[in-house]
């Protein structure tokens, strides 16, 4: 079955069982995953009938690439018609049609101009709906996270063969940046929690990685200052100092993230002793990574593993700076549903894919973790990234 | 004067202009520009008297670089009572306190978040009053656009030199972004409107750079695929063919833009004569460079000299792809005020940074253009972008 023909049944279930009438997609993903275009426009998806999508800009691209109807804009003032005119259904009688939007990414202007342009509706915030619609995927989309896993794997290990104490993070981190771009990274990964943004992963050394920052993960690095903090920093990196590799890769709109820790040289004992214990974490989560398990549960596990080695003060950052989650979904976003974490009661479900990140952060002195993104399968997972789990250690 | 006291006070006269009694900023490009501190939380600017950044994450790195004073984020439930014991005069009385926020950039979740936690305000659009009042640069901001356009110039040299026929548009893309991050580009470019998005520039040669987009621009490139309908593609670069050179760099957050048109070997005719048709509406716009010349009518004089010079269908896009401007403030974000557009009747002042970038899209064969950023000084302009311009020609 064509993919997009599926994912808009599905999405029209999803809308009946909440009694929801339509759905008007506004955010650039959300129409590329329903409609195979990313155009300037609106995507109507009634939940029954056929969708349109009406685009400003560009009509010619999305005309050759929408596996949707697609129809010319209207303006706001003229929306309201255009729309009483393709579903009819929607404005007769009394009673407001039921229409969702995604509350958690569209602008308070441009909803009040869809408020405006149909006052007989009442909205309902669709973004659970769509971020659960997301969180399965299809085979289709595992083919490029496949791919982007591949090319960091292949990344790695060429880094790796040039890293020397003495090389900044940034010169390393534009070394990978160059090769995953060279191999089809689609030069940004995207984020949909407001205010939140992601250069290609990380490259963090020594204390520079063990910086808090704003950042919505376990480790996001010193940065090049205040106005980009996060990521690499100008900080040659030492001997002896664990080296955190947190590398995405983008290809086709798909996103993969994996970690890796490296040294030149050795470790001290209690930060080699905190990477083993990440280890051991993900093998124990690995080991329920099965449907039916429940997210939450993951965390809690990790957050037991963690204290019960003594490092639960480390864990996922440090002190008032810690993450409350595990892992996360991942797809077009980085940033996808579930997450491991506490309210997420929901269990596991074949066709999620998770990045499961363990990691512990020792201020002045570094982070250590791993990182892998996994497919639940109907009996249990398949690991996507494809790099050799262990310490990396960098000889002289 | 300390700039970021210079800003606070200008945001307070604004706010007291407006009948405003407050502001909660919560972009992350507001927040620095107001704070000098980018982390996740509210700032919240009263018109009167001292304004506080709530953080919650990171507190320790706004503490060490915020130029407000940091307060930890208490909950939403907890909010009001916060601002309410903060800013006792806002709350007093039996009228409704009048605050603002960025309603262009704000989800309509975290607004309802904000309308339930402070249920005795009256909230208002104060979109345009901050684009306002970032549209006027200080001497500080100008300093990285500086730095950024020195970088693109030597970057867009060392790129003359390689570019050779056969080269792929992503190879040259790629060498470019490796060669300004190693300058200190901070690995990304932010874009405030909602769904866009902008990668490192782009690199389009011939038919790929005509291919009609949804970016904002007059030209957006042909991109990667279906999920990344902008800059460079796979596609190898020609002979006798446009190749657009549209760069940005990021320095300390701020952004500049500079578009140079190359070829291997020479344009047609007809391509030529675009070509230098973009440079002379550059210059003719350049001779009203000076505070208060009105922004739209550099527009309109822009159309006329592009009908006059019989590619009226040809600029800024092709056919129904045509964008509506000529121009754009830029700064932290590239997408700033002023625009060079029908409705912007306000006139130039000193302090505002503007890209201009008269171009030529000719479908099937590719786009011609030149584009350089401008600081409106109070007797004209500087021009900030530091390259030749000419027609690059590449020879054999």
């Amino acid at each position: 079955m064509n993919p997009y023909k599926n994912r808009q049944a599905r999405f029209r279930q999803a809308m009946r069982d909440a009694g929801i009438d339509g759905y008007i997609v506004t955010q650039n993903v959300d129409l590329y995953y329903l409609t195979g275009t990313m155009q300037t426009g609106l995507g109507v998806f009634p939940a029954e009938g056929e969708p349109v999508l009406y685009v400003r800009r560009s009509l010619a691209r999305a005309c050759a690439e929408s596996e949707v109807r697609v129809e010319p804009m209207p303006s706001y003032r003229e929306l309201g018609g255009a729309l009483a005119s393709a579903f009819p259904g929607w404005f007769e009688g009394g009673r407001k049609v039921r229409l969702a939007t995604e509350f958690d990414v569209l602008p308070v202007q441009q909803f009040r101009r869809l408020e405006a342009a149909l006052p007989g509706a009442e909205w309902l915030d669709g973004s659970r709906l769509m971020r659960e619609l997301r969180m399965i995927k299809s085979a289709e989309e595992l083919a490029p996270m496949r791919e982007a896993a591949r090319i960091v794997d292949v990344t790695l290990e060429k880094a790796i063969a040039r890293l020397q104490e003495g090389m900044t993070e940034l010169e390393l981190m534009a070394y990978i940046e160059h090769s995953i771009r060279l191999h089809g990274h689609m030069g940004l990964m995207r984020m949909r929690a407001y205010n939140q943004e992601i250069v290609t992963g990380m490259v963090g050394a020594g204390e520079a990685a063990a910086r808090p920052t704003y950042f919505d993960g376990p480790a996001g690095g010193q940065g090049l200052g205040p106005a980009c903090p996060q990521s690499a920093s100008r900080r040659p990196i030492g001997r002896g100092e664990p080296i955190l590799l947190d590398l995405g890769c983008c290809i086709d709109g798909y996103v993969i993230d994996q970690t890796r820790t490296a040294v030149i040289g050795d470790l001290p004992d209690d930060l080699r002793y905190a990477y083993d214990v990440s280890e051991r974490i993900l093998r124990e989560v690995e080991e329920r990574l099965v449907p039916g398990t429940v997210c939450e549960d993951l965390y809690k596990l990790s957050l037991q593993l963690a204290k019960g080695a003594g490092l639960r003060e480390h864990f996922m950052g440090y002190g008032p700076d810690q993450v409350k989650f595990l892992g996360h979904g991942i797809g077009l976003e980085i940033d996808e549903w579930p997450v491991l974490a506490m309210g997420f009661d929901i269990p596991l479900q074949a066709g999620m894919v998770i990045a499961v990140e363990p990691k512990f952060t020792f201020p002045g002195r570094g982070v250590v973790g791993v990182e892998d993104t996994y497919l639940i399968t109907p009996d249990g997972f398949e690991r996507l990234t494809v790099s050799r789990r262990e310490l990396i250690r960098i000889g002289d």
